[in-house]
């Protein structure tokens, strides 16, 4: 059966995250409600990554096959039929044949999240739906300071909504976590192999708090070594936070 | 009467225009409600600029003047106590007193527009209702070398949507016409003294077609010498312009 595998952008303001959902409000099932109508096979697609509600992408990853004999068009038509039946607010921006073996979520090697901040008195109508508004002044320097400690390899239990007594393993390797800046808008880019569940946002806020004077920079050491959510920052909220690429 | 002048940001998807609409849907009807619930005497608000349907501000200024005694909070509180009265589309940026002959429209020396694209073949679904998105490649450098020719004292009778024989004076002088491109993501960037009906967006479609390969860049002369609407390119679409500064 021959795959693909499709490049995605979603703006997640009206979704309850991908993962498909009985109400049908997830973007998989936007997603396998337009294949169907390509394909009278209804592939179901894989993902390479569970976003949350609210959440973003510019480049989420995909998987799906097709009955054998079923798919007769261009392969560059592929993503402009499957946008044809999608919502705009879904896009496909690539796709390509993928090897029988190839998997969207266990072939990641790791993935880049954005999250967006403006931070100014005031929010910019136009961001408002895609970046957290933060009103008082940041100490950036102090963010500066704290982000590069949450690079290598770390347990990561105090940065996860999951109930961190029950995870088997919350062991995971960031490669990047920087700041950029750049008058009210400031964008955190976190890099890794992988990553726990509401990782970024807990990283995000408590890089806020800090921002704010909350915290010190170096207690993002001391809520690293304490396994426990609740010495930790808040989570920044779902709409900030962009799935940037997935690396495999 | 003490007079105020506001710059305001909004995202004009929602509205039709700026000027008051007995639909309601006006952004000034939005402020003018808004002022209603903070000064009995109901102020009326002047804009500098009427905008369209769906056009956009970061940099929208206005006046209005309230009733002697009227006004009893401290100044800094004026943006937060308007914005709290307004939907979150529409944000009071700042608020100083005005002279009392402070006129937002007559007093404005210059405004700069900002037109945003989205050069791809897929829209990104993040910036759907503020860039237009132009899916064939665009040559970049037949661009900029059309845009300086706007630059200058013109008569633009061919770049106004009003009827151009009936207008009494359609000569305007403009100081930038200027195109920031990087990837896909393209802006142009328009100043001038003052500007006639659709302008702004007639220089955007035109440059659009020139980089689509539709007229040579050079053509720009031509379509300024005739004063005639239909030998220059189309109206680009609203929801790509925003109004960025107006200088006093």
């Amino acid at each position: 059966m021959p795959k693909f595998k499709l490049t995605l952008a979603f703006d997640g303001s009206a979704y309850h995250g991908w993962q498909s959902q009985r109400s049908g409000r997830g973007i998989q099932n936007q997603l396998e409600g337009a294949l169907a109508r390509l394909f009278p096979s209804a592939p179901k697609v894989q993902g390479s990554s569970r976003t949350d509600a609210g959440v973003h992408a510019l480049g989420m990853v995909a998987h799906f096959e097709v009955a054998d004999g079923e798919f007769r068009m261009p392969l560059r038509h592929l993503p402009l039929a499957i946008n044809a039946c999608l919502p705009e607010d879904i896009r496909v921006l690539k796709a390509a044949r993928a090897r029988t073996d190839f998997h969207a979520r266990f072939d990641a090697k790791g993935k880049q999240y954005r999250y967006h901040l403006w931070n100014h008195p005031v929010m910019n109508p136009l961001l408002r739906a895609r970046a957290w508004h933060v009103p008082r002044p940041l100490d950036l320097a102090a963010m500066r300071e704290a982000a590069p400690l949450f690079v290598g390899r770390h347990d990561f239990r105090s940065f996860t909504a999951n109930r961190g007594g029950e995870l088997k393993d919350a062991v995971r390797t960031l490669s990047r976590c920087d700041i950029q800046g750049r008058g009210p808008s400031i964008t955190l880019v976190i890099e890794g192999e992988g990553f726990l569940y509401k990782m970024c946002r807990g990283i995000a806020g408590t890089l806020v708090q800090i921002g704010e004077g909350r915290f010190p920079a170096q207690e993002v050491e001391v809520m690293l070594s304490r396994h426990d959510r609740r010495v930790a920052g808040m989570n920044a909220p779902a709409h900030g936070l962009v799935l940037q690429k997935v690396f495999y």
